[in-house]
């Protein structure tokens, strides 16, 4: 069982960062959501300031997106659903 | 040498997901760059879709987003790169 880090439009993008880093440190492997362009801004900021959190653990990651339909009140909604996976450490110096 | 691919907020992301496909398929890695959020929203679809129409030829994309300063016309602006590397098939069951 995992949380999923839900992103909006208003989410700090450093505070976010800070979560992510906290899962990927414990369990190397975070789900993040984020709907509109707006919170689709926010979680890339997020991830990207994350891997600097991250480095002084000797770790990296890597994003997978995905396509994710959700029920909103009744409404369907298209979520960006961004799979975070620890980025082997044999290509870290490659970037 | 490589090609960045530049995306915007009027980008249409099935033809950007279309070239990044291609270069993917030819070299294995592409470059993405996109300044704010209307073109991040655009990249990160562009680049769900890539995965969608590489999925034909047993090739799977991960993104590794990092900041990119840039001077546009005397200005600073930040852009986001996206670094996008093929997904190693041993991980391709897992999600």
């Amino acid at each position: 069982m995992y949380d999923i880090v839900k992103v909006s439009s208003t989410s700090h993008p450093a505070a976010v960062a800070g979560a992510i880093a906290g899962i990927m440190r414990e369990s190397g492997n975070v789900e993040v959501r984020a709907i509109g362009a707006g919170a689709i801004n926010q979680a890339m900021k997020a991830l990207t300031i994350a891997r600097k959190y991250l480095v002084q653990d000797d770790l990296d990651l890597s994003v997978v997106p995905n396509f994710e339909t959700l029920d909103i009140n009744g409404e369907e909604r298209t979520a960006l659903r961004l799979s975070v996976f620890k980025r082997p450490a044999s290509i870290l110096l490659g970037v």
